[in-house]
């Protein structure tokens, strides 16, 4: 796996705000709170959670252009993926009709965005979370187990932990895994990109994404234990 | 699993055109054949396949709203998967340049949708192909293998296949499985909607979903060897 | 005039859903109710009844184009046409302050497809307002009169009814006309292709019209006096 | 029918300038002309004509907003309607492959602003004609027809001719009739907007719209008969 | 300078309008009033003035394509400046929480349109005003100042005032002035197009838009002064 | 003014690359080189030089969306102040007709993040043209002149530099300047967001503005004089 780390209170605008690296990859998770939620959650007691992504122009050697007329499909997914992990960790209840919006800004892409957006946004959540009972606006930290992610792939008829965007592009299966702290599985996405896999390959790559989540898991630990 | 009818010709515009049922849900594929290729493709030998999806706004109970601003995310997350899974099974070299559309709109959706999309359209693919060989404009049929998807979910604790949309929105967890006729995976896509699942859930609906898909390719080689 | 099929019930997801065939033109017209009317409409006491109009990419042999980006100029003409042609029949005053959509989805198109649209739309209507008074949400049908509509045009000089697409492209001159029930006209749309037309081509088109609306009125009759 | 006014050559960056006045109803109409055809229409050999049509915000004494995310379905409607109407009477043949666009912006709005503006845009289109065989671009003029446009309609029970925007709301019936020089049709567009109308009630608006566009007819000549 | 005419009342549907000319730009600039606040503003006891600018497709001898897709960069740019010019001279308290839109629509562009934009609109806004204060809509007349603006430009190494668009297009520098009538500025906008400029430069260029903003306060007088 | 640090190769995607701080203010400005230059300059022999700017959503206390339904007045009035500024000191004949895009992507804002953009586009420009000429792809570095640009204001009727946002927001008058490094002008934007501003006070912004381009001309040297 490429070295990961993980940077708190990068910027100081919001409650959190982590500049995460998987190698050359690094991504801005901010997240910001809101004191309601969106129209069809109004008076059911729950908050939401929620993300957004996007690449910026220099994050590419070849420019990203920007996505001014909607995102497009592959951002979407990635938003909606990014989403539904973190809601996997907050008990909703405990948020007070308030929204926590995730934002995603790759800095640089080396493969593996989603990925590093999951984990770093975990933490940018929980220092959020953390500050919000710290106001006394929420009474309970709602964040109840970690969260992270790391891609593997079939590079060369052997399974790779953490691809790099050389890599990436170039293996014949590409898998994400979102894990919680407790060695389940939030999403399992798993995509033959050249030849189709069969089962002792997915097996394969199961087993090496649970290997590298454990790595994040202890990453993410060490770092919302340091004081800040 | 529920009932597959797949009705070949529903329409007859286009080279392919299917209407496939699974239970109450149903969905229109049609395979387009335009003598080009989108611009980045140009001049490389080979053909593309694309995909797009759609509900019609009387496919569900309360109506769904058109898209007339562009496509959502969770549209546009199907219409490349049903894209991906089917560029699976076909030799581009094969093509001549020359680009096909599978347009999946859903006449009724009763949970599946995008899964019936994918099998409905490999019909529609195929019978495409033959066509365009028996017209001479290609010179062998490019779809090298079958194609087939289905839905597996956690509801109440117990692996279901094939989940309609009651089930579906309440299931723990779901998962869609797109596999090749030799019994390959394309995608595997495991979402945990409740609690996060573990990896003996996960071995459940994968076995699940392989028997789901053997079942379906028997019903594609059924309709395809049918004389139309 | 071209065979004239009309299947109620094609869909079972709305309370009209009508299928309706003008030779090989194939028009899906679903009718969905909504417990609320337009913003501008609200404390009237009165309903609303509106259309939406929308060819399917393989409805055409070459392949149509989604209008994500905004419906086009044709859309929209043939929308307002299909939504003025139904209101005219309606008395919105028996409707509750529901609104009714008329979701016109071409599923093949070979010429006439907003008369098709019209002419099944009012099946589909009139089916969804039975269902309606039926389960006690309006006292009484507001479908107080039949609407019809159908195609005529000038080809090689000569007035025809109900134009396939061939002869509709090649026609010079080009007109809708849709009546009521009691012989009376709701629109009259005359457009000259090629060269004017002149008021005796006029009055030739405008009793083939009438001749062509009244055979649709029977079997309408035809179809709504069926048990479903 | 109420007083017309014609003023050419309003501005003078265009080749064809013309301000109208329907009483009230006043409307800018310019031709521009690009020397390049629509790409569907190149190497025909022909040239083109189109509309575009708009109303400024202060026209109406309610503001009237601007279409800035795309143009609406009446505003389309109107565009398709006067560009077809003047293609009726122009010979592309004899255009060069070049375009004229005929812009119409309503100034002021007190109805039949699209019958205003077609008569207007005939005028602006006869001058930068002229002017292109003038400048010896073109070898002969292509307008080989004059057009013109009313309204009519059935209010209170009477036909009446040419309806200012207090009568034409109120109208139960209201038909935009558009003519040539040698009393052909080029549309006729009859819509019931209260109850439907018979056909003594269309032959009576026939009668009057004839009637108008007879009076436009001179008016134009006069126009363009003056030096300019 | 070039000649400037101000003609009053030139449309008679909003309350203030106006069609001033520099030289051969003329622009119609409408006040239109609406009995709300945005959003933002409500319960605030404050009006709202705010304007919107575009050019008619025929105003320049290049045909200029309308902006129905999002107004571009420039169109915004000016927008913002004609608003906040106006603003600068309005008592808001005075207003009773009503809007006025100040319209400002190019019939021709010589160059200078948004300094003829901005003279003009006071015009427009001023007429409005005072007919608010006589119809007892409001109790004082907010407008507290006068407004107006000219442009300014370094042409072959010579400071010039009011740039018609032949010159404006090949100055060094352009500058716009905006000033209140008490000799204050509202804004000082100067561009380099080609070298820099030096103090002296600037220096010389405010002292001639000074000249030229006394003569237009002085044909704003002359105007509103006459009877309407 | 406050302190101003600048941090060469931040990322290392772009041939340029720096994040600015104006204070808390921090802007990351890339260039980005594309081998060609927008079809109105092709074969002109030119290169081309744009910018964009964006905030991100957590670069302020209260989160900033997203610009995907096109990009507001404000950023395009920014991204063309940004671009006309550098362009001021580029000579586009050395570039041989590639195109260099200044993506300034606001990390935090605190007021002021237009002046840091500039100030820092203007290192990565550099940067990138170094590396254009080390590498061969041009001949001459085609930045000619220094270029960067200060925020100036009046509060509570003292001259101030280089505002952060708590005063810029109270300000009563706001000027940005860009100033080349011989001691001209690009760009002077004064605006009274309160009371109309006299001459005396320009001119004493004016003598502020000159001191604090001076200094960041200084800390701008100091950074291309290191190594990298």
């Amino acid at each position: 796996m490429r070295e990961v780390v993980i940077e708190r209170d990068f910027t100081d605008m919001t409650p959190g705000s982590v500049l995460i690296a998987f190698g050359r990859t690094r991504v801005l998770c901010t997240a910001s709170v809101e004191d309601s939620v969106p129209r069809w959650r109004r008076d059911s007691g729950l908050g939401w959670v929620t993300a957004e992504y996007s690449m910026l122009p220099g994050s590419t050697p070849d420019r990203k252009r920007r996505e001014r007329n909607g995102a497009g499909g592959r951002t979407k997914e990635i938003e909606r993926l990014v989403g539904r992990s973190l809601r996997a960790v907050v008990d909703m209840s405990r948020m007070a009709e308030c929204s926590i919006y995730l934002d995603c800004d790759v800095l640089q892409a080396d493969g593996g965005t989603r990925t590093a957006a999951i984990t770093g946004s975990w933490v940018a959540l929980h220092d959020a979370c953390e500050r919000l009972v710290a106001e006394g606006r929420i009474a309970a930290n709602p964040v109840v187990d970690q969260c992270a992610a790391v891609s593997v792939g079939v590079v060369d008829g052997r399974a790779v932990l953490d691809l790099p965007y050389v890599e990436d592009s170039t293996a014949e299966t590409d898998m994400n895994v979102v894990m919680t702290g407790d060695g389940r599985f939030v999403e399992v996405q798993g995509t033959a990109e050249g030849a189709p896999f069969d089962r002792d390959e997915l097996d394969a790559l199961l087993d090496l994404a649970i290997a590298g989540c454990t790595e994040l898991f202890a990453k993410q630990r060490a770092a919302v234990a340091a004081p800040h």
